[in-house]
C-alpha cells in the first residue's frame, strides 16, 4: 500500500535501519483502520501467561480460544495483534497473512515467589519471529528490578538479530522491582524513564503505561520543577514520555491496564493522542468485554485516535 | 493407516507445524486399541527417576526390567510409551516400530536437598530421539519454581529443534516450587494455569494432573465466580483445563497419580472423557499391578473412553 | 488485510509450509488492484543484467532510473516488483513497505561465451532478501542446459533456506541450452515439463513463458494424442501447463517475451485468465513503452484479469 | 502395531543400525495390506521429473494431481509411496502419518544432453525428510556411468546422516551410461551387480529392475557356469539378486518399468516372489492406467504376494 | 566534517545501507581538496600486481617504496588511496588516518597462461580491511570472462560481509575474455553494461574505462539509435554510463588507462566532468611521471573538477 506522508516523517526517523524493519513498521502503520494516520491500536494478549487463565479469560469464555483474538484483530481493524508462540501458531494457518503479528519472545507468570526476582523466561527466538511471518517481536523489561541487566543484555542480542534479518523489535518497559516503589511503578518520571531506557536500547516501538502525576525520585521533582515541565494532566505527561522517546523519534504506545469503564478508555486515547502518542495496545480492555462490547469500544477509539471523537 | 474424521480434525488444530509432527501426532492417535478415537492412553515409566527404584518396582518385581513396560504397552494396545533414554534403548532393538516412543528427555530424582530447588536434569537429546525413532520428547516444567523460567527456556529451545526435525513434544506440567502451596499443587486454577503455560510455550500434546476444588490464588477464585465457570466436580474441573488447553485446540491427558483403587481409576477416566480431554497417562496404577490385573485395568479404561463403560 | 475466499483457497494448496510463506504469499495475493481475485501481475526488471543497459532502457530513458519502476509497479497497483539486489537498494528507503518485492537471486548476462555455458551467477542471498523485507526470492533455472543440475542443486538448497526463514520461493523456468531445439524453447511439452520441474524442485510460484502449439520430443507428442489433450489454443496450452503445475496447486504466471503490440499482449492475457493461469510477470511490455502507455495498458490487463475486458 | 516374526526376522538382519532406522523399517513392513508379511509393494511417482508431465500423466489426466497418488497408495494399501519433495509437500498436511513416504532426493530429467553425462541433481535433503516425517529417503545410482563413483559418495554421506537421524535409505540402482551397453542395462549380471553394489554402499531397501537373461560380461558369464548357477528364468534371476543382496538380508524390491499388460505385471510378481525377493515399486504400471484399473490391479498383486494367486 | 548539500544529496541515494557505509563513503566524499564537491580522484596502485614492478616503476623509480604512493595522494589532496595488502600494510603506520584507503581485495597477474582464464585471486579479506582501518574494499571483475559467474558470486558474498560490518565496496569492472573482442573491450555499449552490472551487484563506487564511440552488440547499437542516445562524443558516452549507473545514483569513476600526454589526461577529466561522471582514478598516469609533473597534473586536474579550468 502506497504509504502515505505522515507514515512517510514516521519511518525516515529510523535512521540507518534496515529496509526490512521499516517495510515491517510500514506495514503496522498501514494496515487497519489507523492505516496511514500514523496512529496505531495493537491488541496484546499475553495475559494468560502473566495472570492465568481463569483471571484472563473466564469473564469472556469465546476468549479461551486464540482464534477468538486474531478475530477480534481483525475484524476491528486493529494495526497488529501480539501474542506468545502458542497462540500465535494455534492460528498460523488459519490467519496467515491478514493481520501483523508481534512474537511475545519472552514472558512472566504469577506462580513465581518473590526471591525468584522479577524477571521473564525467554519464550520465543527471531527464528520462530520469521517462520510465522511475524511483523515485530515483543520484549519486556522491568526498569527497577534487580534482573533488569539481564534483561537488558538479552533484548539487545534479540534486537540485533531481529533488526539484521528484517524483524522489527517493540519493548515493553514495565518499571517492577526491588528499586521502585508500587506507586513509583507509575510515577511520571519512573514511566517516562521507562520509555527513555527502551529507545536507548534500540526500540522501534516503545510500550509504556499511563502515568500519574506521582514523581517518585526527589531529584525528577526538581529537574521538573526547573525546566517549568507540566505534569499535571495526562496529555502533559504523555507529551513528557514521547519527548522522552527521542523527542517523538520513536513510536510510543500505551497501555491500558486493567479493565476499566469505556469513559476512562476513552479519556485515556484523547490523552495520548493530544499528547502526541502513537496509540493504545489495549488488551484486557478489549477481551474482557463480551466481543459485541469490544468492537464498539474500539470503534470508537478509532474515531478518537482519527480525531473525529 | 488412513487417519479417522475425528482424528484428522485434530490434527488441523496443529495449524503451521510441520508435517512431520502432525504425522507423529497421527501415528499416536491412530495406534493402538484407541486409535482412530481421538482417545489416547500413555503409558509413562520414569518414576524409576524420580523415586528410585525399590518404590517404583518391589511391589511387582517383573517391573525391574524394561521389557515388561514396552510389553504391557503393546500387549495392552496402549497408545505410546513414554521412558528416559535407558530403558528406551534396552528395549530399542527388540521392540522397533512396534509402539510410538516418547523420550523423557528431563528428568527428576528424590536424592536432592530442597536447596537443589525444583528442578530436573537434562538427560536426552532431540538427536537421541530421531536415533531411537521416538514420536516425540517428553519434559516437564515445574510452574511454581524458581527454577520455572530456566526451565521454560530449555523446553522452548529443546521444541524448536525437535518440531524442525518431525518430533512432537508432550509437556508435563506440574505445579511444584516456591510459589504454590501443598494443597496448591492440585488447585484447579493452579492446574489449568500449569495447562495453559504448556500450550503457551508449545506443546503439543500437554499432561497434568487432576485437580481437586481448591482454588490457591483469590484473584482466581474471584475470576471464576465473575465468568460463572463450574468447578464443583471432576468433570468440570477437567472442562477448564481443557478450555485453559486454547479451547480444547491442544491434546490434554491427565496423570492418574499414586496408585490407588480400579474404580477410583475408572472414574478419573469417566471424568477426564465427559469433561473433553483427550486421555490418560497412567503410570504407577498400571506397573504397580500385576500385569493381570493392569491387562484387566487398561483394559477396561479403553472400554470407557470408547464410550462403552 | 482478511484474504479472501479465493485467495484463502489458493494458501490452502501450500501444504506443511511455514506460516511465514503463507505470509508471504496471501501479502502478494491480496496487494494491489488485483488483490483478493487469484490473479497477479508482478513487473520484473532484470532486463538490465541479461541484456545491458541500452537495449532495456535507451528506448524509454526514464526507465534508466531504479526508483521509476517503484513508482510504475506501485502507481498501477501491481502485486509485485521483481529485482536484482542493486535496484532493489536504490529504493529500498523511498518504498519500504509500500509494495512486495522478489529479490532475484541469480542472474544471466549476455556479455558470455557460448563455451560458458548456459548458467546464471548467484548474486544475491537469503539475508538479504530478510534484512531488504522482501516477499520472496527468484531464481532463475535452464531446463535443457548442462549446467541444469547445478542450477536445481543452488535453488533446493536456498529455497530450503528461505522458506524456513518465511520467505517464499519464485522460480523462473526457461527451458534453453545443449538439450533443446530453438524452437523447442516455447514448445508446449518443454514448457509443461519447465512448469512441473519448477513444481517439483517445490516452487511457491512458477514463471514460464507462453508457448507455441510445437511438440519438441516426439514421445511427448504420443502423449498429448493418446490422453486426447488439446494444445491447439494458447488458452488449451496455458491449462496444460497449469495441470502440469500440480493441477493448479501452484501459482503459475506467465511472462510475455519481447515488447510487442498492446492488442498480442491482451490476447495472451485472455488465453492466461481462461486457461487458468495466475497472471503475468510483464517487463519488457511494460517498462520499454512511455510511462503514460504503460500504466493505460496495465490498466487494461487488470481489467482483463478481472474478467471485465 | 505388534510385529510378526517375519517382519522382526527381517529386521534382525539391520545388525547394529539405529532403532530409529529399524523402526521406519518396521513401519512399512506393517503397513497396508501386505503388513506383516514381510512383502512390500510402493508406489513410485518420479517420472514427471524424469520423462515430464504429458508422458507420465496424460494418458490419465486425473494423475497430475499430487493428491491423486497419496489417495491411490493409501486406498490401495501399498506399503509406501515415493516422491520428490514437491509433490510430497502438495499433500503433506491432509496426508499427514497415513502412509509411509519416501522423500526421493536426487533427480534426472530427460532434458539433457548426452554431454552432460548421467547423473541426478541433489534435489532435497535429510532435514526435509525429516521435516516431512519421511520414513525414508530414495536415491538414484548409475552403475556404469562416468559419474557413478560422484553419485556413490553422495548417497554415502546422506546415508550416513539419515541413518543417525532415524531415516531409512532406499538406493534405486539402475546401471545406465558409458561402460554398460543397451542390452547390458537389464543383463542379469549387471542387475545383481547393481543391486550388490547398492548393498554394499550401504541401502537398507534395494531397487532394482528385473532382468533378462543376457549376461553382459564375458567373465560373469563364466563364473555362472563354473558356479552352475541358474539364471535361465526369471525367478532363478531374480534368486541370483536376492543372493547378491547379501544373502536376502537387505530388502529387494523390484520395478516393472514401462507400462504394460496386467498378466505381464502378474507373472513378473510370482517371479519376484517365487525368486525370494521382497515386492514391487510399480509406478507407471499403476497411474497410466485408470484408478479403477489400478485398484484391481494392485489387489491382485497383494493377493500375488500373499501367495493367494 | 559537516557535509555538504552535494554530499548529503549523494549519500541519500544509497538507500537502507547501512550508516557505517553512508559514513565511508562521506569520508571519501568530504576528503583532500575535492572534499565537498561530489567529485574524486583516486590513486590506485595495483599496477605492480598486474604488471610486475619493472613495467610499472622503473619508469620512476622512487615509486618502488609503497611509502611514496601514500605521499603521493596526501600531499596532491587526493579523495583516496586504493592498493593491495602488502604496499596498504607498508605505511600503515605511518599513515594511519591520514587518507581513506582502499583494500583491493583481488588481483590478477600476468604470469598466467591464456587457458588459466581470465580471472583474479581473491588476495585479501573484509577482515583485513576492518583491521587496516579502510574506508572500501576494491574488487575486479571481468564481464565477458568464462570466470565472469565465479567472480561475481565472490564480490557478492564480500560485498555483504563488508556492508554488514560498515565498509563500502569499489567495483572495478572491466570487460574482458571469451565473449568480448579487443575492440569491444572500450566500445560503449560495452562499457555502459560494465558500469550497469557493478551497480546491479550492489557497488557503492563503480569504475570504468572511458569509451569509443565503437558499438559492439549490434542490438545495442540499434538500441542506441531507437533511443536516440548520443555516443559521438566522449562527454556522451560518460553521460550513458552515468544513466547506466542508476541514473547517477551511484558513484562512478573512470580510469584514465596507460599513461599518456597531460593534455590528453585533461581532455579526459573535462569529458567526465561535463558527462555527470564522479571523478578519476588514475594510477600510470600520476606515478609514472615524476612527482613534481604527478603533483602538477593533479593540481590541475582538482581545478577541472571544481570547474575552474
Amino acid at each position: 500500500m502506497k504509504a502515505t506522508g505522515t507514515v512517510k516523517k514516521i519511518l525516515a526517523n529510523y535512521e540507518g535501519e534496515t529496509p526490512g524493519v521499516k517495510g515491517k513498521l510500514c506495514q503496522m502503520l498501514m494496515h487497519g483502520k489507523l492505516g496511514g494516520t500514523g496512529k496505531m491500536i495493537i491488541l496484546p494478549v499475553d495475559q494468560g501467561f502473566e495472570h492465568g487463565p481463569a483471571r484472563s479469560f473466564s469473564v469472556n469464555p469465546d476468549a479461551y480460544d486464540p482464534h477468538y483474538h486474531y478475530k477480534l484483530a481483525i475484524d476491528a481493524g486493529l494495526s497488529a495483534y501480539a501474542a506468545p508462540l502458542g497462540p500465535l501458531e494455534a492460528g498460523a494457518d488459519t490467519f496467515a497473512g491478514q493481520i501483523p503479528t508481534i512474537l511475545k519472545v519472552n514472558s512472566a507468570n504469577s506462580l513465581m515467589s518473590d526471591t525468584a526476582g522479577k524477571n521473564q523466561a525467554v519464550t520465543a527466538s527471531v527464528d520462530d519471529a520469521l517462520r510465522l511471518g511475524c511483523a515485530a517481536i515483543g520484549f519486556t523489561i522491568y526498569p527497577g528490578s534487580d534482573m533488569a541487566l539481564d534483561m537488558f543484555e538479552e533484548i539487545v542480542e534479540m534486537r540485533k538479530e531481529a533488526a539484521a534479518k528484517g524483524v522489527a523489535t517493540v519493548i515493553w518497559s514495565y518499571p517492577r522491582g526491588e528499586a521502585v516503589t508500587k506507586e513509583g511503578e507509575t510515577a511520571v518520571d519512573v514511566g517516562a524513564y521507562a520509555a527513555h531506557m527502551a529507545a536507548l536500547l534500540g526500540a522501534h516501538v516503545i510500550k509504556i503505561k499511563l502515568s500519574t502525576d506521582h514523581v517518585m525520585q526527589p531529584e525528577a521533582q526538581k529537574a521538573f520543577e526547573a525546566g517549568k515541565i507540566d505534569i499535571s494532566t495526562q496529555t502533559a505527561r504523555v507529551a513528557e514520555c514521547v519527548r522522552s522517546s527521542f523527542n517523538g523519534r520513536r513510536i510510543i504506545v500505551f497501555s491500558g491496564g486493567a479493565s476499566k469503564g469505556t469513559d476512562a478508555v476513552y479519556d485515556d486515547a484523547r490523552a495520548i493522542r493530544d499528547g502526541g502518542g502513537n496509540g493504545s495496545i489495549i488488551g484486557r480492555n478489549s477481551f474482557q468485554r463480551s466481543r459485541e462490547d469490544a468492537m464498539e469500544m474500539l470503534g470508537k477509539l478509532i474515531e478518537i485516535y482519527k480525531g473525529k471523537a
